[in-house]
């Protein structure tokens, strides 16, 4: 018996649900989840199906082909852990935070090496015994340190890269390699504060909601669409460095919850928005 | 076009959803949103999908059986305000509220009376054009005053009761008149502080959060399936009143949060539990 | 008795908390509350004090800046409520729970009118016996209008006014009549989603938490010190109508907390942040 | 200059903060942060002052001893990391947390050892180079168990007990051992769902909000005063693993947040309630 998940999404057209679980039904699976959701605006549909039976071939998504529009997006996976690279700085708060749930089953990953533009969090790495390669950004310009980049995460063939506050921009060609498979962690709400120090920003502003936003990198924006967001109240006694250590303590928890729901393949993305079936 | 809710509930089998989106698909109609839930450990099914087209007869109701188990549980409506009567005791802050959504459109309901055991809020009723009846239960024991509450209700024929701060326990032969179909709105957390003056209680325990619960009303507990619930961070600073203002505005908010959900048929009740399609 | 509030804040230096405890000790005071701030960055020293006691003269406060620095601000004040003005356009979710709470005791404030741009809100303000002044803005320039707004409050003497979604900017002379005594509630947190429409940019984004943001208005800023913020989660199933709904339940109880926050004399503003003593 | 935390607790009377900040300023101290709290029901007066300048001698507690009540409780310590000795069983969560924030110097700790009944969690604090001690429980009574525990943990001198998900009651001759010094996590709010499996009882119970609560230890309950507490949203579609899942997640934010609430010297315990000073 094998769980498998099922994405679908396609312009919307009357009998599409009935049409679908025909198909699962007629080749004898049993779901075990279910979750359709049209978009009324741009009338598009979408779902995400668990069903479990005998290990699925190509020739079930050839019959749902059929009986779908000819747009018709599928993508059909075995429920598994997925490995990733994670990508960071200096901050360890929330690659520590996704190596300790790593080593205790939390995630639905594998880990394969954590990449940084600094060496500083090598040791955390190796205390987890995961892979570590520095790469440094110094004295080389952006293409020549994105392409040392992608020579360091290849060979470990990451279905997703997550960002775990990686401080630098990523170019369009970068993101290219992997579209719409990088997770980021926002310091803040979007659209806000945007630039550098945005705990003083916040602070300065005299904010009493911080927040954090996971998203999808995309190149076309700074900032791509919105998978997680969670917040914490402040009031005029923290400094900016205590909003930043609340924001820390948010951005792990968010960050851990967008990686998962990502690679549980809940997540679909349509123009700037993801649609996510919690 | 009419838009109809559908509510099926009943042992889960393979295909189920097969074959209740093939009825609607044959039938003609257009299925707007769609939600099902097994519950694993009962393994029972629950669907509940908006559809519109022509007016939908009895004879649908009877395809629709006929696909499914012979316990199923299958309720069909048409999408539209439903009545109700609203209990209170003195309080203003949860009718005041409900008065003013229902004026300004903002609920699924048609409120066609507000009843109390006393006469504190007939101005308050009055003000927005709602009648107001006082049915005092001194001097009389309960079973008198239920009657006499049932007298008062019976004629305005209340899909729901919505007890908007009632401040009295209702039998179980009272609740039997409306069974499933009381809302309540609760000062705290389930289980928590049962008993009187339970923001006291929290303040005396000094909690950091108080909340709110709505629930179905049973006769069989206390305190039946949660619909609803709503916090709010409170110090020590907070005086026992304070922590009581602070739970007047949750309260308000979760119990109109709660009536849009079951005058708009997103709940299910399976034992104790609710299951809520928001 | 008495109770009264001090304010006081001036450039920090030693001792100040002691002289002022000094102070209000040999004047046979009890004191009931005080909270004081230091802002590190800025060296600036903030107090608020509730005390006990026989009426005070204006010899107290001589007493008190004689122990102070010299460009120290004091304001004594007895804790009454205070009279405002409501403004607000068409929506009645703010102005309705204003008029609630105020009818019930809720808020430390006296409600003395309701003026807006539209007669749509006569009825509800009507409903609990505030006058009400409808002030059209079309067919005339914003100069002649704002006149002809001051000339309808005016009379009131109002000591803060509230929007509660007053749609309409208000130039800066019209804020000068009523210095940091202005309390307005914006429809997201800021800064986030300036415009029109916040809550269909808020879905087009595909946010997952919407808030509501209570400032103090100023001249120099399109937003002033944020007093107050709430928050609420949204998925990709709320559409904008949705969120505008979930938007209106916050925002009607952040400017209620707001309202209550600086009627208490609770807030000071330092430039753009504002120190609020909860 | 060193910096130094004052905590005074002391029955109610006319001047008291006079007095205190009295001794300071002519002591030549300069007043970081200072926060006042006088309990109305009880009319108990609470005292946190930070302050710097020459390092303070016995000869100010007695200075300040003169001017307050008889009865009056005097802490004063210098502002630096607690020793601390971690208790957990066999989850790693909590631990973990602990364990990172204090390698990247988030914690005002110095976490000595770690000492669980089990062995599972030896490997974890290796990683961090922290002692680990397995004391078992089987085969043994309580008072011989909870001897080797004292034994074990001793010899480390811990100034506070941090119960980072230890499994077992501890005996109030334990609890004796280090009155009003232990920090438990406690998996729920408080009171709600006693006994075992409580995300069983919360997902039978179709709880919509779960919570975490951390608090002092005492031995007259099982619970005592509340330090922290958090809450995260959940539904029908949490199974009880995906409920302890969210659990976990608030449980180690809402337990490293009391540790350094307690750390910090914010707290102060009167019966069952804590005055925490955030």
């Amino acid at each position: 018996m094998t769980t498998h998940v099922l994405r679908i999404d396609c312009p919307d057209e009357k009998g599409l649900v009935y049409k679908i679980t025909g198909v699962l039904f007629h080749a004898g699976y049993n779901v075990i989840s279910n979750q359709e959701f049209v978009d009324a605006p741009t009338r598009h549909f979408y779902m995400r199906t668990a069903f479990a039976g005998r290990s699925a071939t190509d020739s079930l998504v050839d019959d749902l082909q059929r009986v779908l529009p000819p747009k018709a997006s599928v993508r059909l996976t075995v429920a598994a852990p997925q490995p990733i690279v994670v990508l960071a700085t200096k901050e360890p708060h929330c690659v520590g935070d996704l190596l300790l749930r790593h080593a205790y089953g939390e995630l639905p990953a594998e880990i394969r090496a954590v990449v940084s533009n600094y060496s500083t969090l090598a040791p955390l790495a190796e205390k987890f015994g995961i892979p570590f390669h520095a790469v440094p950004h110094e004295n080389r310009d952006r293409r020549t340190h994105e392409a040392e980049l992608i020579d360091a995460i290849g060979p470990y063939e990451p279905e997703y890269l997550v960002l775990a506050k990686y401080m630098r921009i990523l170019s369009p060609e970068f993101v290219a390699q992997y579209p719409e498979r990088i997770i980021n962690i926002h310091h803040s709400f979007l659209p806000a504060f945007v630039g550098a120090r945005p705990y003083h920003q916040a602070f300065e502003r005299g904010v009493k909601i911080i927040g954090a936003t996971a998203h999808i990198v995309t190149d076309d924006l700074d900032t791509g669409p919105i998978i997680a967001q969670g917040v914490q109240s402040v009031d005029h006694s923290h400094t900016a460095a205590d909003m930043a250590q609340a924001g820390r303590d948010i951005e792990k928890i968010v960050l851990a919850k967008a990686v998962r729901l990502v690679l549980e393949e809940r997540v679909f993305l349509h123009h700037n928005r993801a649609i996510v079936f919690e």
